[in-house]
């Protein structure tokens, strides 16, 4: 059995990556990565579900053993991917998302060299403005700073393995699943299937 | 506008490779490059759709010229694609297919570092001689030399960027549209519409 792929997805704040994944996710070959976080958990929040809700200690202690695959902190509390749960997926030869903000794509990309990572544009800024406005959850401060940040990281776009747009759902899914697929078909994943083709004589 | 992909195809004869192609050209946003031979075209076979037929002497200028990209000889007439249409065509940002057996996907490849190879397996050798003996058509020699043949290619199939299997038609033609659209979306490929979206600002 060949490992599983780690595949490291970042977009932008507004570009659809969350129903996007969710949709990939329903096929049921490809797991998601939990990150695990010292903040309490909100109502309604499931442990191991939303997050793996661990103390400080714990999370400091991850970070001492090469424990993480990549961590930051925001307003006090510690956020990161525990790397064990993801390494054991994949060498059960599952596939693994980790949706993840470019700061921590890069540091994944260093530690992990053999993770595919693909970046979701949005169709244009304007496009994403609607977007943000058309949830109507934000004020106009809010939108703003988002835009902003989303310029900052699509400039990083550049780094990643793939870059694709989400211009129509069915087609950003499609897309999606397309690279997925290809990847698993890359000799690295399929060269076995020589010797048991030939050994099938 | 970005290139083109050029995309070299190889499976052993009985592998399905000609139907998952013709699926796949339906989609008309690839190409097929038609080879080039000096064999005299065979009843119904239409030049430029079939082969392009040409003379001893403009073959030999060809080879000369660094006009083709691989070629070979076989039975005292040559074989082999030539350059200038398939860059015309990747210069036109048009992907091209090359349907073409081990020996000469391994001069292009070389000749063609940014090329995309796949090779297409049978689920088994069994399956394969099924196959090959359900056409009807062939002897008992001939199948038996086309499946030692076959066996030879397949251990160059290491050889390849992306290795699949023909178990059923719809799911391998899947498989190379998948792995087509990955391509397109790779970095390389995607990377201008970076500035697109943040010059729509």
């Amino acid at each position: 059995m060949s490992k599983g792929v780690l595949f490291i997805v970042s977009a932008p704040s507004g570009c659809g990556k969350g129903t996007i994944l969710a949709e990939i996710l329903k096929s049921g070959n490809i797991y998601y990565s939990i990150s695990a976080t010292t903040r309490s958990p909100r109502p309604g929040e499931v442990n191991g579900v939303n997050y793996h809700f661990i103390s400080k200690e714990e999370f400091e202690e991850l970070i001492e053993n090469n424990g993480v695959l990549e961590y930051a902190s925001y307003c006090d509390n510690y956020y990161g991917t525990p790397r064990k749960p993801v390494e054991d997926m994949l060498n059960e030869g599952k596939h693994v998302i980790l949706e993840i903000e470019v700061q921590g794509a890069l540091k994944v990309m260093q530690k992990c060299p053999d993770a595919v990572s693909v970046f979701i544009l949005p169709p244009s800024m304007k496009e994403l403005e609607r977007r943000l406005r058309k949830r109507g959850t934000e004020d106009n401060d809010v939108i703003k700073k988002r835009l902003s940040q989303a310029e900052d990281e699509i400039k990083y776009a550049e780094n990643y393995d793939y870059i694709m747009v989400n211009c129509e759902l069915e087609k950003a899914v499609n897309d999606l699943a397309a690279i997925i697929r290809a990847e698993e078909l890359k000799k690295e994943n399929t060269i076995n299937l020589i010797d048991e083709v030939l050994c099938n004589a």
